[in-house]
């Protein structure tokens, strides 16, 4: 008997500074750039061609794209099968609100429902890779389940430091994998302090969002599905809740290094990528729209979309760059908002939605409004976790 | 822009009485067999070769197999990407107990949470192509929640008929969905009394367990994954939690038919079944063991296992052919057993399963320790669904 299974043949090459592009080795442990303390990015050698049959189409998970992708031995994979989530059409939505073409990459069907399973796979990858025996991590709730299972899996130690104020389910659900849970006052910005005091010594490795470059080259596999699921062309505009931003930021990088792999054929444009935020946390709209130079000091408060509760990112640069280079924007939404989302969604396509795939279908509905996205455009709504862990919170307000 | 997708070209021929036989069409609207009022079984025309070809190897949901799915036209699809799970290996776990080869197909990962999405898009979707406008189940949970998904999704009608004592996260989630509930004092023999009274004048169609034929036919897809994800090689043994039976018995047709068109190799042996019950409520076991001629006046508890809960399956004598042709059995795992097999599969696998899923890894060890499965056997777990809609009955219970 034999599991069908591939080899990892990954091309990975180098890091970077995002900043100043200062170039660091990928074959040792890294965190941020030590020059500007910001995030580092991965490079891959894309020198000798590598044609789309690379992609392992045996593989029905985010790791048929091995070869772009940072892990370099097979036996330091561990997965669930997180990834190739289904690409669906919304006909009865797009009827109903006169649109040509509305698609939807329904994320909640990960492992751990929630897209944070793609970076937390690769992430414990390559922290088993390196030799790590545990890592710590603060979350807004989704990422730090997806660190307790993917840790359990690997049988690393996993330490979760959550908001005190975060849905039951996903504590809990943190305890079935083992994990330790702590629990702080505040949002992802307090805990995140608390993982710093706590790891003071640097026993644990820190998978806070972009503090380690691996998360971002799983997330990247989305952009990668997207093209492949579409046969190789993209959608006008893409819309994605962003709160660290990995998503927003590692789908953009995916666009570009299949245009220079070529598997974008040169007149496929890339979309418009819009970010979604929470109106009771936009750091990146306030910022976008120049009412503050950036997020340093912007106080945000917590919104039934826990994962956009992310006052200060850490890649808010990063993001603001890829809103300029897509000619995309940031639009905000309210938590009655994401209500009526989840509602719209659940009623007339089946699907359970996060409220923050519930904001990114109001966040279209709002910019259709204002003609910033057209009704024969190709919409793309990223909806990034399953409805259910946040079940408490929601209880009784399916009909609106 | 173009969704990868492929045209149904479904082999369909013909229904036949699971009892006696006798043919009935496949192209009318069908229930029971007329003649001995009991499941109707589909059956394809494979007199003309089907290679493994015809698998549509770009379509990642359970539709690939379209050729040997009774839907006629591709456009009565009612999807949501379920169906081509992980199959995984559990090497943490099986190093700890000795095992050579552990797998788990993990169902948890389907749309709605559950394997039962397979059943329910496949019933939606032939009621949709027969012209129905809303249906109607009695369900523990899973399956009414999947009902009410797949309605929403190609715009039926949908009523859920539950136990009260269902956890209230399987309710709320029909409730997102627009479904109408109604809940009933009992188990999902009770919700079946009620259905037949409430839609006494056939207004809706009834998908209640093996009533109608083709929840079986999605089912069945996971014995075509299964042998596809082994390299069409198949495990030795085959443990499933069995309430109405429909996997179980699903599995073993797909098993059959790829016998019949040559898929498997003669010299491939096919799997011992195993059925998995509650202690709490196993009239399959009681009626195998021969402590009753048959379930009919069987007396079942409720379980932590909701699915489980069925004390009088209408496929009770499929399944026990199913268990008789495979050389297999049937085993029960109490309350305190399924809450063990969640927690070893969640700390060391990182998988947060259904108790239905912890049930089946517990009676795994329990056919262990009679000898009834050897250590070097390969052994395949079915984990039917995941376990966020059972938190608040299992909360607090992590840690033993
Ligand atoms: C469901 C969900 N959506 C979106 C986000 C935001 O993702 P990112 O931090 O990558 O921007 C999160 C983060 O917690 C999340 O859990
Ligand atoms: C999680 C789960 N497992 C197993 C079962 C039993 O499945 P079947 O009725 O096909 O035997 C159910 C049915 O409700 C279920 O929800
Ligand atoms: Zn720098
Ligand atoms: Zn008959």
């Amino acid at each position: 008997m034999k599991l069908v299974a591939s080899e990892s043949l990954s091309r990975l090459a180098a890091l970077h500074c995002s900043a100043c592009g200062t170039e660091y080795s990928a074959f040792d442990l890294q965190r941020v750039s030590a020059c500007c303390n910001v995030p580092l990015v991965a490079d891959y050698d894309l020198h000798e061609p590598l044609s789309r049959a690379v992609i392992d189409q045996a593989d029905t998970s985010m790791w048929r794209y091995g070869a772009l992708l940072p892990l370099l031995h097979e036996e330091n994979k561990v997965t669930l099968g997180e990834g190739l989530t289904p690409l669906l059409r919304l006909p009865r939505l797009a009827a109903r609100y006169d649109l040509a073409n509305l698609l939807l990459k329904d994320e909640g069907q990960n492992p751990t429902g929630s897209f944070k399973a793609r970076g937390l796979s690769m992430a414990v990858s390559k922290a088993k890779e390196l030799g790590i025996e545990g890592c710590i991590i603060p979350t807004a709730g989704n990422a730090g389940v997806a660190l307790a299972a993917y840790c359990a899996r690997g049988g690393l130690k996993a330490v979760v430091v959550m908001p005190r104020h975060t849905p039951a389910a996903f504590k809990e659900e943190c305890y079935w994998y083992g994990a330790e849970v702590e629990l702080v006052d505040g949002l992802i910005s307090d805990c995140g302090a608390r993982v710093r005091q706590r790891n003071a010594n640097g026993a644990l490795l820190d998978i806070s969002t972009l503090k380690e470059p691996y998360r971002l080259e799983g997330k990247k596999t989305m952009g990668y599905e997207i093209a492949e699921q579409l046969g190789w062309t993209l959608p006008d505009v893409l819309l994605y809740p962003a709160g660290g931003g990995t998503g927003l930021i590692g789908i953009w990088k995916a666009f570009q290094e299949m245009k220079q792999l070529g598997w974008l054929a040169p007149e496929v444009k890339l979309p418009r990528m819009v970010a979604v935020q929470a109106e009771n946390c936009c750091p990146l709209l306030e910022t976008y729209e120049g009412r503050q130079s950036n997020c340093h000091a912007y106080q945000g408060r917590a919104t039934l979309a826990n994962g956009l509760a992310v006052p200060h990112p850490l890649g808010e640069a990063m993001m603001l760059r890829v809103l300029h280079e897509s000619n995309g924007t940031v639009v905000s939404v309210s938590e009655e908002g994401m209500l009526a989302g989840m509602r719209d969604l659940g009623q007339h396509e089946g699907l359970f939605v996060a409220p923050e795939g519930g904001a990114v279908w109001t966040a279209a509905r709002q910019l259709l409004a204002t003609g910033e996205i057209q009704p024969h455009e190709n919409i793309l709504l990223l909806n990034t976790g399953n409805g259910q862990k946040y079940m408490d919170n929601v209880a009784g307000r399916a009909r609106g």
